[in-house]
């Protein structure tokens, strides 16, 4: 182990290590420490507050999953709001959606979108896009108020705590349902059931209080505690197996590399340890 | 990170690292290094020649969808072999499908079922089983000039190098096809789509060479490389979700702690980019 390594130990007991060429910046901004690497491995590293946003590598898991999943089982996707996600990797699956009109993204910390567009032009490619509306806004407060506005939202978020916590609370989930239309649909990352088996916990509980319809769904996710990742599905009226376009997915012939109609009926099976978290 | 860390870097640009609280056991034995551990967050800790083998946090995973897969897909299993499996997690799961009556497990290595039965007993539980026959012998050998004696055949090995290797060869797989009966089913790990593409091509090259039906399926698991992690199911005629006996699934209510129905169908749906090595 010669040379520089990123270390991200989750909790205090264990932890994952990819060793580094070079630092490419490293900046504390307004909200948090930011820091993009150069891998041996997996291309370039996005950290903030150093864990492991994305990397070049393996980014086309969590960002295909986020975001065809919803798209997929919506009846005709229009408007969509993101909130996080400003490396940009979002909202390139989401635009692979030709009935995609407007996209609002709303990230607090402009200086995320800056480091992507410098150094993850793979990620960021369409945040110039026409459609694509940028707010540098607290998400939180951008929900409030708005009423039938999205047939999607996907909350792409950092952990529930520091500048991530308010996207997890009771009281947001509640302006995001009020901000989808009818039919509208919900996603978030809801953290890894086996690392984080309390957040998780306590994310469905919150998301059952507001949603009727609330499923898990699983992706593995090699850079991200325990590689076993979860996402919350949450809908009023929308189910993710019966509602799936099937048709629409055929048709679109996507080239994706993680994400196909086979997994998405296959990734709302979840393992009976992360069962146990959520019913 | 304070202290004592098993870390085990994966090729050579990435790796897990685990809090050690104390050396249980150091050998080198005729075959391998062979190392116990007691960890903080993951139990203990069982490596061969420095790769995580198995820890008792995350054994469960592994050795459940080795075994109840295969399982739950043969008509009437009575006779099983295990190659490999020294520490006895597999035999353990196979020992809950009642209709077992006699499992051959072939292990080369003698000190790992020493040290499995020393500090690991939750998965070492039932090699004194009266079903259960240990040879300490190489599989490789032991399965020459077999006919027709098994019914379900699992290939528990380490990676397709040093003590393992000949595990992953033609004409090994071709004397293990022998060795199955009329409608014998087996499995083996089948490595990492993420982290060992080349090797998954190969194993899947030579089973399809062999088996007329060879189907991959996927299981998380936090501890081996990249966490996604592949094994074949490999038959003469048996298809694994044609042939799956969901009744006897339900009359069986094992408490398992990852498989179950929904994943035995769920698993056999397999991202792009692993499917792109197979096919």
């Amino acid at each position: 182990m010669d040379g520089l390594w990123f270390t991200e130990i989750h909790g205090e007991n264990y932890g994952i290590t990819i060793k580094v060429k070079n630092v490419l910046k490293s900046i504390n901004t307004k909200f948090q420490k930011l820091d993009v690497y150069e891998t041996e491995g997996f291309g370039k590293l996005l950290t903030l507050d150093d864990l492991v946003m994305v990397t070049e590598r393996d980014e086309f898991i969590y960002h295909e999953m986020i975001a065809h999943v919803p798209l997929f089982c919506h009846n005709l996707p229009e408007t969509v709001l993101v909130i996080g996600g400003g490396d940009g990797g979002t909202v390139r699956e989401i635009l692979k959606h030709k009935t995609v009109k407007h996209i609002d993204m709303v990230e607090i910390d402009e200086e995320v979108v800056i480091a992507a567009k410098e150094f993850f032009p793979s990620l960021s490619c369409e945040l110039d896009n026409p459609k694509v509306k940028l707010h540098f806004k607290d998400g939180v407060e951008f929900v409030k108020n708005k009423k039938d506005l999205y047939d999607i939202i996907i909350i792409d978020s950092t952990d529930p705590i520091n500048v991530g916590e308010g996207l997890f609370t009771t009281e947001f989930y509640k302006n995001c349902f009020n901000a989808l239309k009818d039919g509208g649909i919900l996603t978030n990352q809801s953290e890894s059931p086996f690392h984080n088996a309390d957040w998780v916990t306590n994310i469905y509980k919150k998301l059952n209080k507001v949603f009727p319809i609330v499923k898990m769904y699983i992706a593995s996710v090699p850079t991200y505690p325990a590689g076993i990742w979860s996402f919350a599905f949450c809908s009023k009226n929308v189910d993710p197996l019966k509602n799936f376009n099937e048709n629409r997915y055929n048709e679109y012939r996507l080239k994706l590399k993680y994400y196909n109609n086979e997994i998405h009926k296959a990734c709302f099976a979840v393992p009976n340890f992360a069962k146990e978290l959520i019913f």
